[in-house]
């Protein structure tokens, strides 16, 4: 099977069950239900059992899985048993947010190197990461050996940052930038943007389509 | 037809749409094609067609849709033909970062409220934004009108918060806490977590799934 085919919903289900996971260890817990990761993820016993199926068989019928057994395949398999090297560029607000985002680290992503244009934010350190110049970002993040990049950039410079992070060798990238940018088809992108979040909020707080929300473009009605 | 029969990747490929239509109409440029928005979301022509005829019909084959018409519809779709009040709990790094985002105000919703429980933060203004102690959620939401939330606190703090936010009269909740909260099914639960998106991108730069990540909880091999 290749991960190709596996749909970025399973990936997210498997990465709130690991979630899981690391609280249940934390509580000393040994052995854990599919009801239980389903309740703390939001989804089905059933829908568990079909994750997971599709990386192996794990458990026994009416007798769990094994907490650490099972946390510690599921890094595998999301590939959390190493550490990534991840570039930051825009050391804006987002991107200071992130820099002091404790977790990241913890949780296997380590910011080896932080980038921006403006003069007098190159050279400030945050939570131990320089701002370094963008014209050192080729030669650094092949020297830091850097896999994924950030985009925390304003939205007119997204685009070349993101071409200029996979000429450097960047094979994943994460954008806040709130505009779209094209990448290579071996380069995976997602893109997190607030807007679009609460736009996805305010059409669900929207009382159902009536006749009023629908117009017919060149005619008079609704006008 | 329901709202609630509308998927969250459907409301998506709507948002990346109007941006387009944004961009087209402050370019000056009058009529686009289904091709044109395709390519501007990442998305296919007969895609594009399908989700705007769940709406109603609109343009003509091989005449393209007027900007500004589909524009209009859409943002009447999205419900955002008006403007929208939030509130915002937690004025830590990220909560900040959001209070300074102009585009927020911008692209309809304005944050009319922003509290946290840290005596140092209280009394703050960022950005015309004072920060409220928490103790005043309740009394400042329903004087305020606050309709949406977005949960900027530390994990701990993200289900009480949730829970606080619903009881106020708030039916839609952008959470950033990275930690699974509970809402009633009424209440519009989306959530952003910048770990959860850098764990796909792992599993997307891990390479095929291999015998080694595949592990049979109790047995000796692939340990």
């Amino acid at each position: 099977m290749s991960r190709r085919d596996i749909s970025e919903f399973t990936i997210r289900r498997l990465s709130l069950y690991l979630r899981s996971l690391r609280e249940l260890r934390e509580a000393g817990t040994e052995v854990v239900s599919s009801r239980q990761l389903a309740d703390g993820s939001g989804t089905t016993p059933a829908q568990v059992r079909k994750d997971l199926s599709l990386f192996g068989s794990f458990g026994k019928r009416g007798r769990g899985y094994q907490v650490r057994e099972l946390l510690e395949t599921l890094e595998s398999i999301l590939g959390l048993d190493r550490q990534w090297r991840v570039a930051l560029v825009g050391a804006g607000k987002i991107g200071r947010a992130l820099l002091g985002y404790a977790d990241l680290e913890r949780r296997g992503f380590r910011v080896a190197a932080a980038f921006d244009t403006d003069p007098e934010k190159i050279g400030t350190s945050h939570y131990g990461v320089t701002v370094r110049a963008l014209e050192e970002l080729e030669e650094t993040l092949r020297a830091e050996q850097v896999e994924m990049g950030i985009i925390a950039t304003p939205p007119a410079a997204a685009q070349d940052t993101a071409t200029r992070l996979v000429e450097a060798g960047v094979t994943g990238i994460l954008n806040f930038a709130p505009v779209k940018v094209d990448v290579p088809p071996e380069v995976t992108l997602r893109g997190v943007d607030v807007v679009l979040e609460l736009e996805g909020l305010s059409f669900a707080l929207t009382s159902d389509v009536a006749g009023g929300s629908r117009r017919e473009p060149g005619s008079a009605a609704g006008g």
